[in-house]
């Protein structure tokens, strides 16, 4: 069986970080799937989906991370492509990857009790993400 | 359903990117499957799967973040162990890692319009790349 | 056809790295599925799972990168909230992942030779690890 949703998740630019476990959960519990895998994505190429313990000291540590990693002031030739100015946004988003795969077991997502599932939104400006989730299993 | 196919892709070596997509969409649009999940994976433990804008520019910004992370020319204890070059192109693709998820819905991959699936080489000289595409739905 | 198991596996901390690629083959080897997904995972928000060839030089090339990237003694807001040493630990299992899919065909795992999938351990203490094996397939 497999269950397709999408939701959306409006973003307030490089930074921002939405806790959307409860958004799989829901769509779980209203499925009939019990035993299976939760893949959950998000479309486009500046956003990333992975999981960590949703606690503001924690993402703004990632975000900092990041920011020394690809730091969003520094040249790059993307912008000079399309005098974007989002050129960070695309090399976090490339390593970060768009989508997590979450082991479901007895109706529940198998999750540590301090892990999240997290929408990553790297774009120098907010935007409109959608959230695909699709629930394979029986 | 599960159709599984493998497809072979040349690369240049290190830096080297293919645009994957249109190889998972024909899969895609030659079977059966229209509600599920593509799974694209590389064989090998120097080469990478991920999302990008396939853009020169973009590819080469994320190229400059990787030799800024893990340089090309740095001393690895790989190196020695087997005489040789590419501890940047093992490291890199365990950070990346080598397969991604997609979405399938309505016969289509649910991909943002500037993002495609890519194939990231990393090591250090062309090699034939194995790619497998796995659809995974009804 | 989904199999659901879970295995432990004890680590010494960071920069502990565990092959469980005979864990796995061997979970496949003992069910009926012969083509498909593996889809494995980790719960907990302080480990990863990715594929690296499991050899010491490598996986201490690794660990070099993440301490740069995420120096275990530099300062974290996550310490100042919580009194925990682990920052880093947080920030890297995030980048890495909890989780990686492998394609199955004709009842193997479709890995390069030199290609295993690896429990990499990102806390600052030992831990007993969950690990997830969910073979999806036919």
């Amino acid at each position: 069986m497999i269950v397709t949703a999408t939701r959306e998740v409006r973003t307030s630019g490089q930074g921002d970080a939405h806790d959307i476990t409860p958004l799989v959960a829901d769509l779980l519990a209203g499925s009939a799937v019990s035993n299976g895998v939760a893949v959950v994505s998000v479309a486009g190429s500046t956003a990333g989906i992975t999981t960590i313990e949703f606690e503001p000291g924690v993402l703004a540590d990632l975000n900092d991370v990041l920011e020394r990693l690809a730091p969003r002031g520094a040249e790059y030739r993307h912008h000079l492509r399309w005098g974007d100015d989002n050129g960070s946004s695309h090399v976090r988003a490339a390593l970060v990857g768009p989508s997590v795969s979450v082991p479901v077991s007895a109706g529940r997502l198998l999750l540590g009790t301090w892990q999240q599932i997290v929408l990553l939104e790297f774009d120098t400006r907010g935007r409109r993400r959608e959230i695909v989730v699709q629930l394979i299993g029986e």
